[in-house]
């Protein structure tokens, strides 16, 4: 069994290094300029060309038995042009429903899946005069770790940004004023079978994600269980089998969805360590069409993210807690690696975050 | 941080896939004629030589900061020759100890540690004198899975036994009804501290393990105790970096130590799924430095190895279940891979180790 993974980066290094002690072999379809240092040694690597020369980079990448994505933001025609040769989860018409803001929220509301109120390619004062203020826009594709999105907080702000030359499709919606930030991360098998993990708390700082709680403390049954049918009414919808996130806010006792990821996800990281089977695990044996693992936490978990810092000291890695460095060079604002921290309850998890926050930041 | 490990099988490829996540290099140095298809793309290979090209070697290897090993049937002159470049943990002397039967009854005699009486290079009818009826030799070196022992169950397989030619250094030892046998892998780190793994109990076939089971059910206290106090007493003594493991018999309410291995080892392996931080990781994490990882057990494991069969099909492996393929080539007998599962209790994983056990014998 081969796996070619679009993408060479982070998210693929750790499918590979879930998967290959399975026995399974990866390959790696890196984009033109793309680093792929992440994925050293870990498999082929070929550079994406152009559909045309598709059979030859089929071969170059050692006729994997099924594609897969680490990433949204790329051409499905690349995906397209693989399907001919192989498998391809999750399917196009997944990757296509997630890579475009408008689609998803299509998809959102064709399934009656609550989300915030919006509009599409209208300007800011008319989005406005239709939402209520404050607002933000955001670029229907291309957005991630909050980039190309403006928040208009007043009809000056509205009527500058309407000045601005924006390229590409828009989309302008409420602002939510959320009490938390959940995500839930979830894996459909071949056979439509469904595993959910508990659903994370997460700390954005900046827009990127910061960490990660799990299971998300004090979460409600209600929104639980409301994610999962959720999920499970997306992923049955598009036919999905892989590993899916979705990442919502939490507004009272409301969920509202904000955002679908059609791969394994920086907020399920921590069931590297905190569960019996990881994300990166049950993506690859959703796709070798093993049965799905038991996505069961063992205790509580906590997610940090190593973003533009240097690779830790070996001492500031307690216990309690697993290194994953990606091997990137570091660059300021860029995700370097992570540290999954594992306690028997909140108290000492939240301990223990302190005691390696302190230690990372210890000249 | 790389490390460089004599050997080049699933024990060197498990200890790398547990380190590579961390950020840390490894190089293998593999013997003339050793197969290197476990650690195909996992660091730098060479091939050992001899102690004069050490400092060509030492750099063709990436210049580790530290050399550990996979086995201990290997000359010690290699760790000798690497010493004056870098650290070698376990050290010579704990390697030394333990490749060499007598030496390890020694050790084992001078901590006052509990084993099977024996006599070192003495006539088979003279030990039997001395020992009682039955007893096995076994050859001090290379002895493993079984080989290069010989069982002597009366005064003529004693009288034949000295006839025949044995090169090298013997031991014979009472033989020795064991109710069960277990084992103990435990961990100390450069700054001396022990952590301790429950106890597994295994099984054998034909001298090879066929599986393990961890904790060993209904293992009294004083015996998991006493096997803790056994194994830092020898780790004290050796000034021991790194993963142990001790093979033990349990007769009655006594714990007799039958073997060292000053290494990862296979009675270890369900740690990767069923303890918090596995033997591989905290291996590596000693060797770097790290504080060590917690070694709490995630409810029961089981380990199954896969000897001498192919890589079995997708759905064999249940929900409870990860497979550990070595990519080796097929042969009789040849330790291939391992199904690590998990359950809450010993009734249920004994049911998962019969389906899944059942499931592997189908055509």
């Amino acid at each position: 069994m081969r796996i070619g993974i679009v993408g060479s980066g982070q998210l693929a290094r750790m499918m590979a290094f879930a998967g290959k002690p399975m026995g399974i072999e990866f390959s790696f379809i890196a984009a033109e300029g793309e680093g792929t240092v992440c994925v050293d040694g870990l498999g082929k690597v070929a550079r994406w060309r152009s559909s045309e020369n598709v059979s030859e980079l089929f071969v170059e990448l050692g006729e994997p038995d099924c594609i897969t994505v680490e990433k949204e933001q790329l051409d499905s025609g690349i995906l397209k042009a693989f399907a001919p040769y192989c498998e391809v989860h999750p399917s196009i018409k997944a990757v296509e429903a997630c890579q475009h803001r408008h689609r998803e929220k299509q998809l959102l509301g064709k399934l009656g899946i609550a989300s915030a109120g919006y509009t599409f390619n209208t300007t800011a004062v008319e989005s406005v005069k239709q939402l209520g203020m404050p607002v933000v826009v955001k670029s229907c594709e291309d957005g991630y770790d909050g980039k190309n999105q403006w928040r208009i907080k007043s009809q000056e702000d509205a009527e500058s940004f309407d000045k601005l030359e924006i390229s590409g499709d828009i989309i302008t919606e409420q602002w939510i004023n959320y009490d938390r930030e959940v995500s839930q991360v979830s894996v459909r098998s071949r056979d439509g079978k469904i595993l959910h993990y508990p659903m994370a708390e997460n700390v954005h700082d900046d827009g990127i994600l910061a960490r990660s709680i799990a299971p998300a403390p004090d979460l409600d049954q209600h929104i639980q269980k409301r994610a999962q049918d959720y999920i499970s009414a997306i992923l049955d919808e598009l036919g999905y089998v892989g590993v899916i996130a979705m990442e919502c806010f939490v507004v009272g006792d409301v969920l509202m969805v904000n955002e679908l990821a059609p791969r394994v996800h920086n907020s399920g990281h921590w069931t590297q360590n905190g569960a019996v089977t990881s994300q990166f695990a049950n993506h690859v044996r959703a796709l070798a069409g093993m049965p799905l693992g038991c996505t069961d936490n063992h205790g509580v978990a906590a997610m940090l993210n190593l973003i533009g810092c240097q690779q830790p000291q070996p001492e500031v890695i307690l216990d309690c807690a697993a290194l994953h460095w990606y091997n990137k060079s570091v660059r300021a604002g860029r995700k370097l690696g992570h540290i999954n921290i594992l306690a028997e309850d909140y108290v000492s998890l939240n301990e223990r975050i302190q005691l390696i926050t302190e230690n990372l930041s210890k000249p």
